[in-house]
């Protein structure tokens, strides 16, 4: 039995063969789209998920995905334990971050194919598996119940944050977690970085530069982080900053953010940043840091060799 | 043995009488000063409290109460169950609203003044018993625990909101809660609505209309209260809304907001209201209700008589 | 602030005044209609309550019911703590007893009638208050959310029981639990006892002879309930047995299941029994136990005196 | 340290070495006897185990056990983290399904042997080793407790079931349950199907078609299992549906039932299946799957091939 | 409902009627027995209380008292909600203080009387109700279950204390506990001081003084109290200190421990002094205050008026 | 991820290497110094750890240790998952075992060194890495908060144990417990063994002969451990008793306990035993076996091998 997360880059160029459908006996699939449509035929209804918009696909339920406007790109967390769910809001209340009513959730919808001969693939234990049978998988004419696939548009997320002075921990944009048995941390969270007001007063706005015992996978799906003013973090890219691993704000953002005039802006219009986090450490394939040649080299010292202190006195 | 909570509107002009000290064994106190300053001697030291400043007071520590600056007012709210305590911030993450590091606990301070006599005032069930003893109480020399009177100054209240649309519940503005043993239902809230940022996108930014199964006893330290325009709440006075009365904003802070230009806006300097929050009704006494003669009548028809529907077409 | 419940029973000849809406601002009111019809407009939709269905009315929203079929008789427990819910199915599973789906939630309907006056009437603390407003207080276009009002069928519980030998407590029959703070004891349950099959072997299958820390109110909404075949107790009538009375079958049903063929028997064809069950014990006012007079005198002898033992020697 | 669970089918034809003792340093053992008799010996006392009956020898109890009937045949789940429980069972009340009361617990037995040889085999992280020593382990006078070894008779079972229509999950028949850290999920659920009677109304009354999280390891004790009729499932045998694997029963089952007349009938006479159900993915050795050569081939074929679609218009 | 405690302090000089049993359905009884011996004939059979021993008789259990070695006089605490239970250990481990196994348990014990006549007595809220029955209410032949009335020595208790230095609460005499709803707070403690031994070193050995949240209602069986060597405090008498109300040692015994030589000593033997504790205030009654005339005069000038300080300098 | 815990025994002869820093993202370090003097350098200050002292330094954290007296030696216990707490104490109730204000925490303490060459190495996944930083990482001028360094003198201990017969677990002696999600069964224990008093009547006082599902790890920081008389357990050393292990005092212990006089004793003057206990099992390196060359022979022989009964007749 698998435990904790995979995390998967995607990029696909076709629709999946004929009468070929999917699913994992592992974990839960969040599929985080960066490019193009994807139209998700599965056993309880479709879905047509869009850029900025998110799906969950839950372990063992059939999928079959189409590309109707061409190729494709993403970001997947498998989630081997639990279930992603909504955070409590504590003081924030009955409403707040991805309200419950802005997911949607597919209706039945079933063909009568009877005749065909359809495969099945299914990832078991991390390895994939094929069966036959003579008759499509999609012939559900209706459900009930609360197992089922749903989709998130990212620009629904009602933003919290500070209205008077400070930072608060990024935990305020979790739009989904999955809690470990341990109360306070999570397997997993999904959070974003969306537009939002910042009106902090005598405060720092990006975020301080820390060391945490999460590991930090992060994402752009469009536009610029406004915590990597200095390039080399591009949508369809990817950071990882791994458990007590320290980062933050790269020179440039500091230089700018420590100079500038503390009224009210909106940052992130047009853009969308968004994090796995994770309690456990992230391991990285030998592919992906070897054989790839897409990582950064000098990440650290093109990042953070220039800070220098930058004083205020105190009045 | 008294469960709930009791609220008291107090003012007095002169200092406790010399060597006398009290102590409720009913519960302890949240004292909301509103104006003036109080001198307390406690048996763990002193604390000198001043307007905008909350001090709470525990069941069984002795104290003594002289007033520097002459004539003071302010709100009790005696808690006769548990305890105040930090709300669990859940996603807002390990810092925020009341910050653990702004409450002030006193120093030992003690007095050898063992041949006086004194007399130990006792709240015990609601009545009044008082007790000779030929030394005084305030004579702890040091002391560790947990149990201790505290001050905390409003002003150092990090206040978290929207920072992209819609309108949070009030429980965001908690600053101390006393949960009962019920989750999610507590015996009493302390709310204050203080200096802010509103920077909501189209939204009516006052409190919106609402009946409730918390009871919410209002009061105002300072200035005037945002949603409460059309006057009669000022300060050192209360409102009350009991257990599923309906309330909202006046007619003239509906009229206001709702033609308003939705720019970041700056609300509440100068001002701090406050709520006592319940999930218990809140009976009055006779002479609140009549021999004091302050309740302000027509308080409805002031309010809201003259609500007009105002209409904005969706786009 | 009311603790613990009330159950009223109840006989009405006529509709609601015109233009006049109730809400409790006391509890949650648990209808179980046992004759005629209720056309219950809600501040959130219409409900039509008819014979062998219950209804909900949470605390604080309003309602105007009127009669479409004539007089109506039933039985009211409202709940002034907590909320009905579901029980834990532990090894039931994920459905069985009153499952989810079947409970009924209304549509929103409005009416646009703002010049009319409405009285509304409020139960508060046991008292009521009626408010003048100038227009209808049924004027929601569109409405979410967790709380509302709604019905619920008892010919649609799917009946779990023993199948082998032995007989379950009671709470196999709950539709509807009020959980208090101590896990397994409630506030009130709500039990049924509806047509189902009796299969257990080696079995006496009446409810047993017991006394219990559970306070039982019994109701009947048509037919015989089968632990009773002595008469005494019929449709619109009640039973109380409080806190540790000791109580059974009547003498008639022990001899007549004393000496039964053991074969599968479908009982309670065309009756529905039903029970509010209490952790508190239940007091009788005055008016119910003298006043009224409709007690069943000698309920006690009329029902075991005779009572004669049954040994069945082991084989 | 092993955590989850191993499963282990064994046969065995002779008693074990004289002078020798076991235990598991990994866990606990759920022995379910298919055929012979069990005598065994532990440190707190002697239990006797015949068909259709379980016993349950926990981690670190050394045993010596003997065949006085010869050869025997059964199936062990060893549990590698926590103990079997009974489950709550919720709405069942306070006697149902496998009652406290009918599990059987051995008595002190002792032997004053202290000049002998024996050999002390212990499995420690899936090894064994072995150990000497100059007296017998059996040596336990007297002894109290909460950790012992224990025997249930299946026929003692009280089985619960649908009285009405429907068909409530497996865990209605759950025995006994190793919880795991996440409430409703099970390390282990050891649960049977015994004789029982069927009442359930406009029914397909054998188990549903279905895929879940839980892999389900079935066996069989002895008789026929009611959703195998096609064969190929016999005593000594075992089935696995892991994680996610879509089943259900066998098509002569499946054309059976949905021909029958639903009386009310007795199921499972003369037969006791059971399954060791797991929240755990169940691998299976190579030995297992290839060279013990007992593998049902073309299994899936065979059960489901000639399934046809079987319509009940709707009245 | 009743909620909460009551205690009673109780002579009686002879049996209870003949053919008369009693039951409480208020709560349970705690009866603590200082003189005399009580034989119990229970539903569930018989239980011989001799000094020094407790039993508890739940809520609804019939039971008839008779003296055979005449007078008797007790302590009862009736707990209104919940149950007594064994406290959990924490650090102590899986025995100490009162172990399960050393709680007796009556045997099954009936009686074949079906002609004559009983009067069965109950407490019911607080006011007692008679009825009649033609035959004994100890006809149970046999019963299993976990509801019962037991008996406990306190001479088996295993006192833990401090062996190094330091006094620990007297939390850790806790022979049995009725938790409230909230975690760490008793409804009602029963604690004792029996024999023991105090090695502590540097430290003053006998209770400190102190004002708590919890009422403690001290009694003594028998012998003399370590911490009241200046009398007042006998045998069948008892003190009560209420929430927050100060008390300690009386000043001749801080005399004695001031200037004692701290060598192992052992205390208490003979003796047996006990204390209700509660989180709830203790009302008395007016009987108990002024018409029974045994209320010690002046108890705390007696107690504490000649407390002399008593330095002893750091070295 | 590493879960668990790892153990090490060290031994180190000088300074970590100049302007180099060290932390593990790993776990958190438990470090039992047993020989020599700690100077260690944190980023939150400085803390100076000699002999009977522990310090923890969490995960993250980075420090440097220099040696101002030369060798040491001593153990480390990494915790892989969760964090060390004070045991929840139970009925000892305020205090005892390790007092929390016992436990010290470094002063900020900070170098204005910005111009130096750093070698950081972080242990990451059992590897080491190093980085290089133009400035020192201890650099932190202020600090707030509840994640940081601390050592605690185990002389302070407050020793708990019988005062009157019998033996307690190994529980009551916890300082420091790393709980599971499994109450009540911990990752890791951090046990001792100080000086304290026995006065147990009727008791045979060394640990008794048992065997367990936690395992034992112990080490002896100086002196004599009170259960091994017969020598081969000295200083620096360790014993491992894993899961399932019978154990229990050496013979000569046994012949001594068991004729001795049960007058009060002090044990344990001028000697500090440990143990690190944990729920899973311990793996032993290949090199502490085999290689090291400092495993006893014949432990178990030399232990207990000449064991002899020792009867004492039942007065």
């Amino acid at each position: 039995m698998k435990t904790g997360i995979g995390i998967f880059i995607f990029a696909a160029g076709k629709d999946m063969a004929a009468n070929t459908a999917m699913y994992s006996s592992d974990g839960d699939f969040l599929v985080v789209l960066q490019h193009g449509v994807l139209d998700i035929q599965t056993e309880l209804g479709r879905l047509l998920v869009r850029p900025n918009e998110i799906v969950v696909l839950p372990r063992g339920i059939r999928y079959r995905v189409t590309l109707p406007e061409g190729p494709v790109r993403g970001y997947i967390l498998e989630l081997y334990q639990g279930h992603f769910t909504l955070p409590e809001l504590g003081p924030i209340g009955s409403n707040g971050l991805a309200n419950e009513r802005d997911f949607q959730v597919p209706c039945a919808f079933f063909q009568e194919v009877t005749s065909s001969r359809w495969t099945i693939v299914n990832k078991f234990n991390g390895a994939l598996f094929a069966a036959q049978q003579n008759h499509t998988p999609f012939d559900v004419v209706a459900w009930h119940g609360r197992y089922y696939p749903f989709k998130y548009d990212l620009g629904r997320f009602s933003v919290i944050g500070s209205t008077s002075f400070d930072h608060p921990d990024p935990s305020i944009y979790t739009v989904l977690t999955a809690p470990s048995e341990h109360p306070g941390t999570a397997v997993a969270d999904f959070v974003i970085f969306p537009p939002r007001w910042l009106v902090q007063e005598d405060t720092f706005r990006p975020p301080w530069y820390h060391r945490n015992t999460m590991s930090e996978f992060m994402g752009l799906i469009r536009g610029d982080y406004d915590a990597k003013a200095g390039g080399g973090f591009r949508p369809a890219g990817a950071s990882l900053h791994n458990v007590m691993s320290a980062h933050g704000p790269d020179a440039e953002t500091f230089e700018k953010a420590s100079n500038a005039d503390l009224k009210p802006a909106k940052v992130g219009e047009g853009s969308m940043a968004f994090m796995f986090e994770s309690s456990l450490m992230i391991g990285v394939t030998d592919w992906a840091l070897a054989e790839c040649k897409k990582v950064q080299e000098k990440y650290s010292e093109h990042s953070w060799a220039s800070l220098k202190p930058h004083f205020k006195r105190p009045v």
